[in-house]
C-alpha cells in the first residue's frame, strides 16, 4: 500500500508575521505522516527590492521579474525565507531540508516563452519534469522538503514560479507514489458560503456540487482560479485538497476535527 | 574499500568574478569522484548590506555578526550566491543540491560564548557534531552538496560560520567513511618558496619538512592558521589536503599533472 503525504501550501499572510509562522511550523512539524511544505514569498521581497532601489517591474498591470528582481527573490525566498523556516523547524523537531526547484534538479522549469507579455525570469512548470526520485529520496530518509517559489532552467538559470502553482505540481507528481494530500493555507477559514460570514464554512465541495455552487454564484470570482486549480490536481490523482485557515492545519491533517473546506473527486 | 570524496573550498577571489567562477564550476563538475563543495561569501554581502544601509559592526578591530547582518548574510550566501552556484552546475551536468548547516540538519553549531568580545550569530563547530548519515544519503544517491558558510544553534537560529572552517570539519567527519581529500582554491598557485616568485611553488609540505619552513622563515606569518589547520584535519584522518589556485584543481584532482601544494602527514 502506498504511504501517506501531505502538501502543505503557506503563503504572505503567515510568512509576514513572526507570531502566526512560529504558531503554525509548531503545528506543521506535529503531523504524523511524510510532508513537504511549499512556501510563498511574502512582503519582503518587495521591502528589500524597495530599499535596494529596485523598482516593480509592471507590464500591462502584471508583474515581471527582471534580472535585478530576480537576485531579490533568490535572497529572499530562497535564502533568508526558506533558511529561517528551516531553522525553526530543526528545532521544533522537523528534520527539514530547504530546496529551490534547482537542488537536485526536483523542478525543471521552462522560462515563459514571450507572447503578448515578457514576463523576464519566470518558470512554467509541468508535474512529468519534477524528479519524484529525489523529493522520494528525501521524505523516505525522514527528511522535510521545504520549498522556495523558485525553479531553473537546466541552462544556469533560476527562475521564478508561483508558489500555488509548484504545491499542485509537485502533488500531482507525488500522486503517482503516495497518497497525496494538498493542503492550501487561507486567510480565511475556508470556502465561504456567505463571504461576510467566517462561520458559513462549506466543509465538503465534490466536482458535482462545485458546477452547481459557481453557477448559483455561491462561490465567488476570485475563488474560481484556486479552486479550477485544485480539481485539476484531483483529476491527475491527487486525492483530496484543502483550503483552511493556517491554525487549522493540524486538527484537519491528524483529523482531530472537522475543518475547512475538503475538495474530493465525484 | 572506503570510495573517495572530494571536498573543495572557494572563497571571495573565485565567487566575485563571475568568469572565473563559470570556469572553476566547469571543472568542478567534472570530478570524476564524489565531492563536496563549500563557498564563502565575498563582497555581495558587504555590498548588499551597504546598499540596505546596515553597516558592518567591527569591535576591536574583529568583525561581528549583529541580527541585521545575519540576515544579510542569510539572503547572500544561502541565498544568491549558493543557489546561483547550484543552478550553474546542474547546467554544467553535476546535480548540485544547495544547503546550509540547518538543512538536514547537517551542521550542527553552537553559538560562540561571549568571552571579551560578543561576536554575536556565530557559530561554532565540532567535526562529531556533523550529520554524517544524511550527507552520505546524498553523496552516495548521485547528489553534490553546495554548503553555503551557515549554520544553526537547533533553537532556531542561523549562525554564521567561517568557510574554512565548515571544509575542514566536513572534512575530519567525512574521514570516518571515506578517504578524504581536502582542497582549498587560493589566489596563489600553492604555498610559495618565495612569495615573489608564482613559480616557486613548494609541491609537497609534510609535517616535518613544515616545522623546517615554519623555522627558516620560508613559510610567512600569514600561510600558519591555514596550514596548522591543515595539518590538524590531517591528523584528524584527513588524507591529504591541497593548497592551490582554482584554475589547477581539475588536473590535481583527476591527477593529470603535478600543481599546487599537496600537504601530508609523516
Amino acid at each position: 500500500m502506498a504511504s501517506k503525504i501531505n502538501i502543505v501550501k503557506i503563503g504572505g499572510n503567515i510568512i509576514d508575521d513572526e507570531n502566526k509562522l512560529n504558531q503554525f511550523l509548531q503545528d506543521f512539524a506535529q503531523l504524523p505522516e511524510q510532508k513537504v511544505l511549499i512556501h510563498g514569498g511574502g512582503k519582503i521581497a518587495t521591502e528589500v527590492a524597495k530599499k535596494l532601489g529596485i523598482e516593480a517591474q509592471l507590464v500591462d498591470g502584471r508583474r515581471i521579474t527582471d534580472a535585478e528582481m530576480l537576485k531579490v527573490v533568490t535572497m529572499v525566498y530562497g535564502g533568508l525565507v526558506n533558511k529561517n523556516i528551516v531553522a525553526k523547524l530543526q528545532a521544533y523537531g522537523c528534520n527539514a531540508i530547504g530546496l529551490t526547484g534547482a537542488d537536485a534538479n526536483i523542478i525543471p522549469a521552462q522560462k515563459r516563452p514571450v507572447k503578448t507579455i515578457d514576463y523576464g525570469f519566470v518558470g512554467d512548470i509541468t508535474a512529468e519534469k519534477i524528479q519524484v526520485k529525489n523529493l522520494r529520496l528525501f521524505v523516505e530518509n525522514g527528511l522535510t522538503p521545504v520549498i522556495a517559489p523558485l525553479t531553473h532552467d537546466g541552462n544556469g538559470n533560476l527562475l521564478n514560479t508561483n508558489a500555488d502553482t509548484i504545491a499542485s505540481t509537485v502533488a500531482v507528481a507525488l500522486a503517482k507514489s503516495f497518497v497525496t494530500k494538498l493542503t492550501y493555507c487561507f486567510e480565511k477559514k475556508g470556502v465561504l458560503a456567505n463571504i461576510e460570514d467566517e462561520n458559513s464554512v462549506i466543509h465538503q465541495i465534490t466536482k458535482k456540487t462545485y458546477q452547481t455552487l459557481k453557477q448559483d454564484g455561491t462561490i465567488v470570482q476570485g475563488m474560481i482560479p484556486k479552486l479550477d486549480n485544485a480539481f485539476s490536481a484531483i483529476d491527475a490523482g491527487v486525492k483530496s485538497v484543502f483550503i483552511c485557515h493556517a491554525d487549522d492545519v493540524l486538527q484537519i491533517l491528524a483529523k482531530k476535527e472537522k475543518a475547512g473546506t475538503e475538495l474530493v473527486s465525484g
